[in-house]
């Protein structure tokens, strides 16, 4: 049995009940270091097969080899297993030979969105930043259209050493049809202990502030901040106005 | 203290611990029947105020006043409770004399994608069909925009029985610029014992099956069937086909 988990934000809270599960009758964990460590705690008494960033497709047909062996493996993603993380592909490289389960997971938008309020609540897109399995032509349309739509953004790897300057041209692109006024929430490590949380506008964003562990949320255009609070109204619609009044 | 909680699909596998310890620490728990119904083993020691859909300002009104009177209260939401759910509305509602905790939670889209495969895995849009608070012109437009991005979407509230014909003009919408053979999936009750779980094409949606507790998940140009399960890629581009060759 090969589990694909969602570990949320790595502490035990914002885990599942299934993903704990899994996780503690497993042989096997296979996952990113940094992940590993998240839950080093769980899994002292397990197998363990860890390895840097950018090696996800030795890792996946690593934990497809050890599921094959018979073994009860879990492979261990960030937020949500099938959001940017490795369902997908473990599923492109199996054969039908072995049973595959994805546990889902808190997403990172999801887990950000708790900490600044509640600035999703409505429609929303989520968008990644790193061109390097998406071309950035393809990148900047979504961002465009995501605007016009006066969608919700969740934006994810906003940035790494190699891209520094994607986020700005996005948030350039974001101008031309969300107001500067816009509320931007900036979530750094939700969950951990270095967590940072910030609220701002789309022109008074802190570049050197963010990294690749940051989870940035771009209101719609109802969005507003009550009470330190970040909060996008369910609804547009008059009616809506009047019986909050009545 | 008001905590406003995601409960997933309402079963204990997919709540987080966070949730779970917070219902349990509650002396009054808030919701919609369905979904006190769906805890009612974890709540039986507890003060419960329930309203059938559509009474969500009540609701939020009654919580507050509950966490006033020096109550620890749990709003419960479906999914997580900042999307399309309570806890824009309570922040809305509430002054700065509560505290208020968002304990996120899986939302459907993600549940849905879990039973499904890995349908999402990359940059998407969800959007809600109810224009009960939206401009039905605005959900059309960000269906438009979703497709021309090719983006994965994902599709909530897509029927009610006043609303019967939306889904089908969003389709008429995606057809302009996503293939009819894009991959579909449908999920109704996710984790439910009654739960259903269908991969179809954007052309072969059986509409007579799908009621206002089914998720859709529209595909991307990339989406693909294997071995039962729908699949998105992590990515497009060339270098990435290259090294799942090697």
């Amino acid at each position: 049995m090969l589990y694909v988990v969602g570990i949320g934000s790595g502490n035990k809270d914002n885990m599942s009940f299934a993903c704990y599960d899994a996780i503690k009758k497993s042989d096997v964990i296979v996952g990113y270091d940094k992940y590993i460590s998240q839950i080093q705690h769980m899994i002292q008494d397990k197998q363990i097969y860890q390895s840097p960033m950018m090696k996800e497709i030795e890792r996946s047909k690593k934990a497809i080899e050890y599921a094959k062996e018979g073994n009860t493996v879990s492979v261990i993603c960030s937020g949500d297993s099938g959001i940017y993380a490795m369902a997908g592909l473990i599923m492109e490289l199996a054969e039908d030979d072995i049973e595959i389960k994805v546990i889902p997971g808190i997403t990172s938008a999801i887990l950000a969105s708790s900490l600044l309020g509640a600035p999703i609540m409505h429609d929303y897109c989520s968008i990644s930043l790193s061109d390097l399995m998406t071309p950035l032509e393809l990148i900047f349309k979504r961002i465009e259209l995501a605007s016009m739509g006066d969608f919700v953004i969740a934006i994810y790897n906003p940035k790494s050493k190699k891209r520094s300057e994607h986020l700005k041209e996005s948030v350039d692109i974001m101008l031309r049809y969300k107001s500067k006024d816009t509320v931007v929430g900036v979530v750094k490590k939700a969950y951990d202990v270095e967590q940072e949380v910030n609220i701002c506008t789309l022109e008074s964003i802190n570049y050197d502030d963010i990294d690749m562990h940051t989870i940035l949320i771009i209101g719609n255009s109802s969005t507003y901040v009550k009470n330190g609070k970040m909060i996008t109204p369910r609804g547009y619609e008059k009616k809506y106005i009047d019986k909050m009044n009545s």
